[in-house]
């Protein structure tokens, strides 16, 4: 997280703040954008209204195709009885005519008073941030990081089982080139949890993630077998091989379906097991498992908005 | 139409139900819709305000360019007092991950109150209402059914002709791949009408409707030459002929101004003829038609805000 | 700018009027249009909010990606209470099924109350004024006219000065090609100004607006080198060279950094100076003289917001 002027983490008070990273968050934080997310949650799923943001303006610029996330923010705001303008895609850019990302957030702090953005390149989301005067909220740059993403699917998993700590979490699939677990680890390791890191040889979890979660004290195990994580995990957050992170596809046909998760297999090891996917998926998880009560990956969309909300209500400064 | 759970026809309570067909339509439903537009009409006219859709928010997933039909749909949110979340075009879409459009819906019902979807496959709608949890509209699925337009077409004949029963309405053009003219039989069928069905030889109206008109015993003719229309007909319904459904483009070429309606012919023939169109127009209607009294093409556009708005309110529960 | 039936612009009531050009504006015209943008200014800065256009639904009809002028008017019209539909590109349009824009603005009438339209074409927006009942904005119609654009500027040499009448402004660059340096001539024609034409023997300002310079007596002079601009001038507009206008790459490659304004000369030479640009910028002024008190540009952003809320509501017939 990055942090304006002389707003600091420790008056916990994220009015102007950027969201970018799940990395520099402490404890405290989190329990503020979770006890905040919480309190939205009848406002996402529908039950109440609200008007807490009305006269704001979301400016949700995505320099590339992420209609889940576009739409998650763009509810999030509209509930909370704020408005948006929306850029998609790289060709209906000012980009286009070569402007830098500078220029374009110095212009877009004119119209909106925060920002979502989603672009390929890491770094990109920061890039904006530190030209615009307003809040800036990273949807995703790239191999980079993803940081409402792992917010929310840490809200989800204190939703569904009431508690992390003492909780042990497999993360399953392809841990190499999935930025959504990456940002993940970084969060549940303010968590005492048990962490169990199920990938195949090529699709380890990085070094850096490794060491990182090492000097937090994370106690976890590597494994390529599911059957572990299946019989012993309460939550199970499968993810989709990427295509677009392979160069060569043989590779990626070899891996694609490596772990898929059914709904015999759950019911036979692990029947309360919570199972959880940012999506989309593409065949990790059988359609009949949606039917469990522990498929989570669908109230992970609506715990999604509630955490935007959360996100950009505190950014805003509102006052709940 | 699909309605859902208990939600029957029979107690004219459209609340959650999905309007994806005009097919299981029966007269009670179409009075119910009729009149509630004909109460919509003001607003969509731009002579009244409403705040009747506040709080609610309507997602348009438009994966084919469909722009009259999408801003229609926004426009009778919006001047509802409702808000609307939109994805254009297959690109900016999921899908391009290979998400199923069930996983779609199962997505978008946390986001909004209701779904309009326009998509190029026959069924698409059908698919998406039957995942989602919140009404779905069909704004047109391929060569299946539009029974927004359809709708449209007929409240425009009564506001224009102040009844059906009793009018000969002709049919011209492409009566062959023109899913509107289908999709606006079944309704017609409903009332007393004396169908003329104009069209070459080649465009004729498939064989399934023809037999529906019979077994519905709708009085109706099939004719090559627009001269007995032309004469005797209340409303003219002009249809384009499809480029994109032509494999020979030569054949498209003989057909694209087989009939075109010009000011001369109207004035000497039937000049109080009501003319419609679903437009675009390529060509079919001369310019200076649109000066005619009859030219209803345009307030067609107008009537359809009025009945998406009878049907979104309609299916969110709303009461008038 | 194009007037409508019985409103002329001697009543200065705009309500109904077309905005397409900045040619036939009078003096008086501007003084309303510019007190109404500096009336609005407050709210475009976010210091205050208003709810003007209640009610009211502007289509944002973009058929070739322009996004800062789009989202400026999304902006504009969301801050002052009303509401937006949008369509963005030429592909999503119903032109790609062969639609005259004639047509398109007939139907587009009975959705918005108001319609800012930006195409490659020009003539466009008065083919678009011509056809619809609801007042048409130029958003730039190809190397025709940008109205709203020469507007902000003057709205901003004028902020940034105090007043207009005195100063000597200097247009440099593309004076040719660059629509927007012609639009702003006429519309400094109706002020005191000592204008400094700097360009490219090959860029210069083309014939009929030296003519009609020449016509409203307004003193100017046509140069080469910036070194005079940059001593006497208090504005300096500087422009994008715009690679789309050549035909021949080397040509452009030779203009398009032939003025780069630098810090060091500006506060070598007029410490104090306006710097002005359309932006998107690509290398004509250099990044560190954003931090110069001078340095207006992204302030005509802002400025933008204010000048179309402005016309907005003038035509729209809202009073304040």
């Amino acid at each position: 997280m990055y942090i304006r002027g002389n707003i600091t983490l420790e008056t916990m008070d994220f009015k102007g703040a950027d969201i970018l990273s799940t990395k520099g968050l402490i404890r405290a934080d989190l329990d503020v954008i979770l006890e905040r997310a919480k309190f939205f949650l009848p406002v996402a799923k529908k039950e109440k209204s609200s008007q807490i943001l009305d006269g704001k303006v979301l400016a949700a610029l995505f320099y590339e195709p992420s209609t889940r996330t576009r739409l998650s923010f763009e509810t999030a705001m509209l509930r909370l009885g704020g408005k948006c303008i929306s850029v998609v895609g790289m060709d209906s850019s000012s980009l286009a005519k070569g402007e830098t990302l500078h220029d374009t957030a110095k212009v877009i702090e004119n119209f909106a008073d925060v920002i979502a953005v989603r672009h390929p390149q890491p770094g990109s989301a920061k890039e904006v941030a530190d030209a615009a005067s307003i809040p800036v909220i990273n949807g995703g740059d790239g191999a980079g990081e993803h940081p409402t993403q792992a917010l929310l699917d840490v809200f989800t998993m204190i939703e569904e089982r009431k508690k992390l700590d003492g909780m042990t979490v497999a993360l399953v699939g392809d841990l190499r080139y999935g930025r959504t677990v990456h940002s993940l680890s970084y969060l549940l390791s303010h968590f005492k949890v048990n962490l169990l890191l199920v990938s195949p040889d090529q699709l380890k979890m990085p070094d850096e993630i490794i060491k990182y979660l090492k000097k937090m004290n994370v106690h976890f195990s590597e494994m390529e077998k599911l059957d572990v994580a299946m019989k012993n995990a309460q939550v199970i957050y499968s993810t989709r091989v990427q295509k677009e992170r392979f160069v060569n596809q043989d590779e990626y046909e070899r891996f694609k379906h490596y772990y898929i998760l059914t709904r015999d297999e759950i019911e036979k090891n692990n029947a309360s097991v919570t199972i959880m996917h940012p999506l989309p998926r593409v065949g990790e998880i059988s359609i009949d498992v949606d039917a469990l009560p522990g498929a989570a990956y669908f109230r992970q969309v609506q715990n999604g908005v509630a955490l935007r909300m959360a996100l950009l209500s505190l950014v805003l400064g509102a006052k709940v």
